[in-house]
C-alpha cells in the first residue's frame, strides 16, 4: 500500500478487522461536562484488546499480507503498546511475532507482550541497537518487519476508530487527538475528511515532547530528541507518512503541560471511574488549558490507551 | 414500611428511581474468564451516581417520603458512600440533606458531600457522638434520619441492582456481593428470590471484618468491633432487618484475606481498565481463593463502588 488510505480502504479495514477487535464504548461525564460547559464524548480505546487503540493498525496490518507472507511471521521494535498489539493480533491469527525490546522496558509492557506469546528478544536501550537487533532478526527468521506507524495499512487501522465515533455522534465541532508517532492522529485525520468533513481535528501533544507542534509549524520534520513527559506512548517522531497526513489536514497541534497531564489523567480516573494512560490524558489536558475555545462546543477526545499499574496511596 | 419488600415493592422501586439513577453496564473479561475457567459477569456500580450502589437505596428512601415529609430536609451520619449518596439524592430532588461526618473522614468524601450541596456537621469519630451530634441536628432541623441500611426502603432500593443483573443474564449459578451492614446483600437475596430462584447467593466479606460471617453462623448480630481491612465500605454490622433477611436466604458468608483482596483489586484495574474500591475487589477474592467452588459455573459480581483515588506509582 504505497498511497494515502481512501474511504474505501478505510470502510474495507472496519469491516476486516471487526471480528477481532472490541468496538469500544463512547462515554461521557455530566460533571466534566459541566466543568467545561461544553459536550464531550470519550471514545474508551483504553477498552480495546490489549488496552489501546494499537490493536487496530496491527490487527489490519497483519490481514493485509498474504499467508505466504505471513508464514515466517511478523516482527517489530517496541517498548510500549505496538509491542503488545502486534504479539496479541499475532497470536489471534496463529502467525509467529518477534518483538524487540529496549532491556529497560516496564515489566508490565514485557510480561504483557509474553503473556500474548510473542518471542521477546532484548536489545540495549537505544535506536541503533534496537535497528540492529531488529534486523538481525529479521534475517534469521524472514519475518515482516511492521512498523508502528510509518506505514498505511497501520494509518488505516487506526482510522477505524475515529469513524466509530462519526456512525455514533454527529456534528462534533471537534477531535481531538493525541499524538505521538502520528498514526492515530493521521488515521483520525483521514476518517474526519471522509465521514464529517465539518469536525476540525486537533492533535494534544505534552510540551515536553513537542517535536509534532515543531514539526507542523516549521513544515519539516524534527526528531524527538531526548523527550521529557509521563506521556510515555508520546515519545516518538512524525515519519514521512504520518507528518504528509497531518500537515494537510490537522487544525493545529496544542502542547500541553505537564502538571496538567496529570490533573486531566487524575479527574478521568475519579469522576469516569476508568483507568487511562498519561498519553490519553493529554486531549482532556488541551481542553482544561484552552476552555475557551471550546465553550459549548461539541468535542471527540479519544483516549488512546490504558496501559498503567497505578497503586492505593501510601502502599 | 414495616415488612419484607415483596417482588412488586422492588419492581415498583425500579420504576421509580429509574430517572435519577444509571442502569449500569454488565462488563466480562475474558482473560479473567480463563484465568478460573469460569464466566463472570461483573456488575458496575462503581459507575453510578456519586460512586456507589448506594444511590438506589438512597433515591428510593427519599421518593418514598411525602412532599410534607421532606419539606424540612432528610439527615444522617456516615463517613463513607452513603454520605454522598444522599446528599447527591436529596439535591436532584430540591431536598436538603443534613451530613454528620467524623472529623477524620477522607477528605474526598467530604468534598463530595460538600459538590452534592449537603450540609455538614463534623463530630468526634465515635459512634455515640456521631449519633449524639445526629439528634441534635434532626431536633434542630426536623429532617428526616436515613438510615443506611436498617431501612425496608433502601433495601428495596438495593434490590434493583441484582433485578437489573438477571434482566440480562440468565442462569447465573451464583451472585456474589459484598457483606458490610448488608444492605446490597439483603436486597440481592430478595431480587434472586423473585427473579432468579436457582442463583445462590454468596456474601463476601474480608476476614479482618468477618462480624457478618459470624453472625450468621452463630444465629446472632454481633457489633463490628476494631475491624481491620481496607476495604472500608465495609466496617458496619448487620442490622435487624438485613440479619433477618440474609439469615434465610444467604447460600454462605465466605471470608477472604486482605492480600487477596488487593490482587483482586489490581486484577481489575489492570485487566479491565476500570476503577473500583477495594470493597468490590472482596467479590472477585473470593472467587481467587475458592476457584473449584466456581469451575466452569456463571457468575454475577457486584463492584459495589469506585470512589478511591489512586496514584502513580513513585508520584
Amino acid at each position: 500500500m504505497d498511497k494515502t488510505p481512501t474511504k474505501i480502504d478505510i470502510e474495507f479495514a472496519q469491516r476486516k478487522i471487526a471480528p477481532f477487535i472490541h468496538r469500544t464504548p463512547i462515554l461521557t461525564s455530566s460533571s466534566i461536562d459541566k466543568m467545561f460547559s461544553s459536550k464531550l464524548f470519550f471514545k474508551c480505546e483504553n477498552f480495546q484488546k490489549a488496552g489501546a487503540f494499537k490493536m487496530r493498525g496491527a490487527t489490519n496490518a497483519l490481514l493485509s499480507l498474504s499467508k505466504d507472507e505471513l508464514k515466517n511471521g511478523v516482527a517489530t521494535h517496541s517498548s510500549g503498546n505496538h509491542a503488545g498489539a502486534l504479539a496479541l493480533a499475532a497470536n489471534t491469527l496463529s502467525v509467529q511475532s518477534y518483538i524487540v525490546m529496549p532491556n529497560n522496558a516496564p515489566s508490565i509492557k514485557v510480561e504483557a507482550v509474553k503473556s500474548y506469546g510473542g518471542n521477546i528478544t532484548f536489545c540495549k536501550p537505544t535506536l541503533a541497537d534496537r535497528e540492529k537487533t531488529l534486523d538481525e532478526i529479521v534475517k534469521k527468521t524472514s519475518a515482516v518487519f511492521i512498523h508502528p506507524y510509518d506505514d498505511y495499512h497501520i494509518i488505516t487501522g487506526q482510522a477505524t476508530c475515529a469513524k466509530e465515533i462519526y456512525e455514533e455522534f454527529q456534528k462534533l465541532d471537534y477531535l481531538i487527538v493525541p499524538v505521538g508517532g502520528g498514526g492515530l492522529l493521521s488515521g483520525s485525520i483521514l476518517s474526519t475528511k471522509y465521514f464529517s468533513a465539518s469536525t476540525k481535528v486537533i492533535g494534544a501533544e505534552p510540551m515536553g515532547a513537542d517535536d509534532a507542534f515543531r514539526s507542523i509549524r516549521d513544515n519539516t520534520i524534527y526528531p524527538s530528541v531526548n523527550p521529557k513527559t509521563i506521556a510515555d506512548g508520546l515519545l516518538t517522531s512524525l515519519s514521512k507518512k504520518t507528518f504528509g497526513i497531518i500537515k494537510n489536514g490537522v487544525e493545529k497541534i496544542i502542547t500541553v503541560k505537564e502538571e496538567t497531564i496529570k490533573t486531566a489523567m487524575y479527574l478521568i480516573w475519579e469522576r469516569m471511574k476508568i483507568l487511562i494512560e498519561p498519553s490519553s490524558a493529554t486531549v482532556l489536558a488541551v481542553v482544561i488549558e484552552n476552555p475557551e475555545l471550546f465553550l459549548n462546543k461539541r468535542l471527540g477526545l479519544i483516549l488512546s490507551g490504558g496501559n498503567i499499574s497505578p497503586v492505593t496511596k501510601g502502599k
